[in-house]
């Protein structure tokens, strides 16, 4: 499709500060139908550039939007919005579409890998095998079942139910805590998320990064959880104490770790790296070839029907 | 408890070639309660050791039957009895039993971690992060999403049905060919592997190797499948045709495959050793601290009923 078979493409303006990750594969599925903005490829400076375009910019796709007057649409390829300046966006009514679910069973799907992973020791088996050990040692260490382990969902959204799923039909015991009770879930509520680790074999954490839930899982809820709990984060970094963590792993105070996202991201602990217990993903748990296409496609309809006065389809903030 | 507690502890023996994987933690569960007699722990050369206690033994753990006249039962650690003279035992009416379905929930998590591991790139990811490559490269490919991928599932026994149930979780689309179809599943049924191959993103082979199906999975099942095609292997490693298996991965034929089994173990194929879509494990699918407690288990109540003269348990060969 060209970009002259739309009515006044000039009009339907995108700006891109930085690529996001969609652009890698589906860029021209965005430049086919809108007038993308691109600052990063722009010989100007980017304040420059901004400043030829601010007065007419109405949509971005992520963040920047302090010098862009007439914004009315933040646009991201994420479903978290920690990384965008929400105070900023009410204060001024600018919309933020998120991605909606469409990751969330790929980041279910990975969040039971890792716990799989760490449970069953497949990623030390893997280089148990890889690094010629098992033809000299027979003795490979046990890992632990799964069937009638508890454990701890925290946040029972739109990924969270879908790891519950999958963990019932491995035989686990599931229980959740999240801002309130859910009315139509067969699992057990706990209001603190203390009590929920002392009471689980392994938490899972599926949440969003607020001001509420960052570090939630610092020391003591690492100690309550014991020294075979488990933890898997495919959230959000800051959710975890890091530091508590890395900690608790050196001392033997937890069973093991799957960790999908951190702190500091693109940096893991290395002092963790030599540990058999400790699953790493570089932030992967959402980007599958499929995740991507559907993330381009909500994305692009959120922008088409910005640009034709409709109802947006993933507003986050709804309150205007 | 102490063997003097049971009536005539020296007519309950049991002998022992090569002690099974469960004596690694559990032989005290045996030793308390039978005479346990340890072809390996003696210092007389096998043979002198087994003529002294041939015309008694009456059980033999494992395998190693053809010098033992008197033998009534063969009790094996495996649910598999491919390692096992089941001819011989045949003809002389040798009772044989396996551990029933104690390993197949372990089994099934392991088949269905090694899927996500393979699609999802975990095992890869995770040596994208330790060996420090995610801090100098952001650019991680992508992996494939787990929902509406087309399962084929080859034997639907125990371990497969676990298997399909899971999978059923994360929105696959379940297949299975088997010796005949099932009544009381709603999965489409294959007649032959074939057939199932071309109608798959993927196969998990879980069924039982016998002279039917050795190397049932061949260069032409392998083409079939495809170069997205993904194989499991949990069952046994002659299943496949190792050779062609490897050939096909080095050129590009198969899309990865996860391997517990292998055809000549402990020896994995090292070709394969630099692939990034292959995942190995060391024959570990059914091994957990909480299966082994359970295979001990059934093993002694299997040598409990035969020396109290009733039904074994899990009997494998139940024509007589």
């Amino acid at each position: 499709m060209d970009p002259q078979d739309h009515q006044q493409p000039e009009l339907r303006q995108v700006l891109v500060l930085q690529p996001p990750f969609v652009f890698n594969i589906h860029e021209h599925l965005f430049a086919d139908r809108f007038h993308v903005l691109k600052a990063y490829d722009s010989p100007l400076p980017t304040r420059d550039f901004l400043q030829a375009n601010a007065q007419s910019v109405k949509v971005v796709l992520c963040s920047g939007i302090r010098d862009l007057p007439a914004l009315k649409l933040v646009v991201t390829d994420a479903t978290g919005v920690n990384h965008i300046d929400m105070a900023e966006c009410v204060r001024r009514g600018i919309k933020v579409t998120n991605v909606g679910d469409v990751y969330s069973d790929d980041v279910a799907d990975a969040a039971v890998g890792l716990l799989i992973d760490v449970m069953r020791r497949i990623t030390s088996g893997e280089r148990f095998v890889r690094d010629g050990c098992w033809t000299t040692s027979r003795e490979y260490p046990l890992g632990a079942k799964l069937g009638g382990k508890r454990v701890g969902i925290v946040g029972l959204g739109n990924i969270g139910s879908r790891v519950a799923t999958r963990l019932e039909a491995m035989g686990c015991i599931v229980s959740y805590t999240s801002r309130r009770k859910k009315q139509s879930t067969p699992f057990t509520f706990y209001p603190n998320i203390l009590q929920l680790a002392f009471d689980s074999d392994a938490l899972v954490l599926c949440c969003a990064l607020t001001n509420n839930t960052r570090h939630m899982i610092d020391n003591k809820v690492m100690k309550a959880l014991g020294k075979k709990g488990i933890i898997v984060n495919v959230a959000r970094g800051a959710l975890v104490d890091e530091v508590e963590l890395v900690k608790c792993l050196l001392e033997g105070e937890l069973g093991g770790v799957g960790l999908d996202v951190f702190e500091n991201e693109p940096n893991a602990p290395r002092e963790l790296f030599e540990l058999d217990n400790v699953v790493f993903l570089p932030h992967a748990a959402a980007f599958t070839n499929e995740s991507f296409y559907d993330v381009a496609q909500v994305m692009i309809a959120n922008l088409e029907v910005f640009f034709g006065n409709k109802p947006l389809l993933t507003l986050v903030n709804n309150k205007f």
